[in-house]
């Protein structure tokens, strides 16, 4: 029988092939162990679901570690701290941190970072304050760079990252060209966003549609879905144009490599002829430097208005592979997150 | 019947399909104009031919204008000056220009640079100590930036770039793997121009040489041929690695999108989880900041001996287009020239 320190958790038991199943995970149950020394027991709020995971998924070569088959899935989490053996944090606080899939969890409270919810809203540091924010704004600046005027493209683009690489863009000068699918995402991003052009991908007149909203070409394609949107955009780059490579959500389900014909060569063919820089990243190896000035900067856009953000919030941990599995695809509309628990302070 | 002031010239008069046939270009003769006032005649010595002029026989879209059809054809040339209508230039100086695929040309003499044949033998102005030379510097330094101790992989590393570039990475600290086809070719990259390993990309056991030869991975892919060499080179790229791309000579051939797979989602998949830099580039937008310390320091390296260079001298312009089909697949053995006319130097 559940007590109030049985945690549930959902375990990757088989490695997904294609679109992750039901039938890869397995939740289960156990009670959580005492705390030792420096330790903190989280109660879990908010679960953020990003693309990312579904390489946590895989063991293909990457930067970091997949889930060992029977872990808990990783993630990145708001939780309240309902026992505490550290100095550091006090039950009641409300932390960010890396429990993952669980609804509670002990961890190192160095390894979380306290939030303080009269200065946003808790959740956003899941989203427009943090990976996704961060992951915009160091690779939109420090790979992008774009410059006054210029044409920066983004899809996926009232998700967290692309909504804030096109308010960035324009907070620097830029001209920002925002992708999504369906009309509602569509009307979001000219009013809610403020892109200067938004586009659906969807439309049978994408290409054209593309086109004559980049006039000038492309000088910065922000790459965080791949597939063929990604191939329409790259057709409009601009001599020395900048490629930020953060994701390639349209091919991370995929199990061979499509049929051809191979565009490889021809990709190469217009890195070369036009000088562009590709550049594939993780936020983390930018946080060294950036994290101070994008929570500075960012934090006051958001205060300010001057960025906005939008939430999509699912309700409960059994849910949380089926809203993952509808991020690949973007049926969510907004930063996805599972309410996990009571949030205290909404 | 021919005088000394008519030139012979090779013009393009159809735009090549794949390999460039001797019907799409049409040899002519014509008288040269008078002089007018700052213009200098010069008669061609070494007409130097790259990779890179199979893009200006096409017309897709580059960094450079093609040749319009009836157009000779461009390229580098090392001339001696045979009349002067400037202050500039003398009568028997010799000249770097652009004048092409030509016996005979009228230059403006603001766009000649004078050799010194004391220096160096006047051809290395085509190759180590020029447009190649300099692309490798200038891709391998700014781009590439080698550390102390990393591994730098070429291909066609025999050939003015590549050579240039694996001598230049060794100076710099760093390990270098060449790549050539043939024996003959790959015991010169050790021998001759020192690589620390000389790898055959002919051979049936070469991607297990490559992986043999980069136990530690490779930290930077020079890139100049494509094609399947390519391939076998991105499946070793550590994380950060970087990859200028300054050729691609195994697609310039290519008449369509070659059959699939469609590597290209892999591709981006690599740039994507291992942080890759890729970088198109032409020398010409690094000379503003690194021609001079490229001319300096390649040239000292030149004269100790540390930087070493190798010529394949074709005799005659009625060779030319010839020899530039078997550059395009490698038959020549280091920096190919067509010697046009006597060199009053050698």
């Amino acid at each position: 029988m559940p007590t109030n320190r049985t945690t549930t958790q959902i375990r990757l038991t088989t490695r997904p092939v294609g679109e992750p199943a039901d039938s890869d995970f397995t939740t289960t149950t156990e009670e959580v162990p005492e705390l030792t020394e420096g330790q903190v027991l989280l109660r879990t709020v908010y679960l953020s679901l990003d693309p990312y995971m579904r390489g946590r998924m895989s063991d293909a070569k990457s930067y970091a570690e997949p889930v060992p088959v029977g872990g808990v899935m990783v993630g990145a989490t708001v939780c309240e701290v309902v026992e505490s053996r550290s100095e550091r944090r006090a039950v009641g606080d409300l932390v960010l941190a890396y429990t993952g899939w669980q609804t509670l969890a002990v961890a190192d409270a160095r390894h979380t970072r306290r939030l303080d919810p009269e200065a946003a809203p808790v959740s956003t540091a899941l989203g427009v304050l943090g990976m996704p924010g961060f992951t915009a704004y160091a690779g939109l600046l420090e790979i992008g760079r774009p410059k006054e005027g210029e044409t920066v493209v983004v899809a996926a683009a009232t998700g967290p990252v692309g909504s804030a690489v096109g308010q960035i863009a324009q907070l620097k000068g830029a001209r920002s060209v925002g992708i999504a699918g369906g009309p509602e995402k569509v009307r979001a991003l000219t009013e809610e966003f403020g892109f200067d052009v938004a586009l659906d991908h969807r439309s049978p007149t994408f290409r054209d549609d593309l086109a004559a909203a980049t006039p000038d070409g492309v000088d910065v394609y922000f790459e965080n879905v791949g597939g063929p949107v990604a191939e329409a955009v790259t057709r409009r780059l601009n001599l020395y144009a900048r490629v930020p490579v953060c994701g390639l959500v349209a091919n991370y389900n995929a199990t061979e490599a499509p049929e051809g014909p191979d565009r490889l060569p021809g990709f190469m063919s217009r890195v070369l002829t036009l000088s562009l820089t590709v550049r594939g990243f993780i936020q983390s190896e930018f946080e060294p430097t950036l994290q101070e000035p994008f929570l500075r900067e960012m934090s006051g856009w958001v205060r300010d208005g001057q960025v906005r953000y939008r939430e999509d919030v699912v309700e409960g941990l059994d849910n949380a592979l089926e809203a993952f599995r509808g991020l690949l695809v973007g049926r969510n509309f907004g930063k996805l997150l599972v309410q996990v628990g009571d949030d205290p302070t909404s």
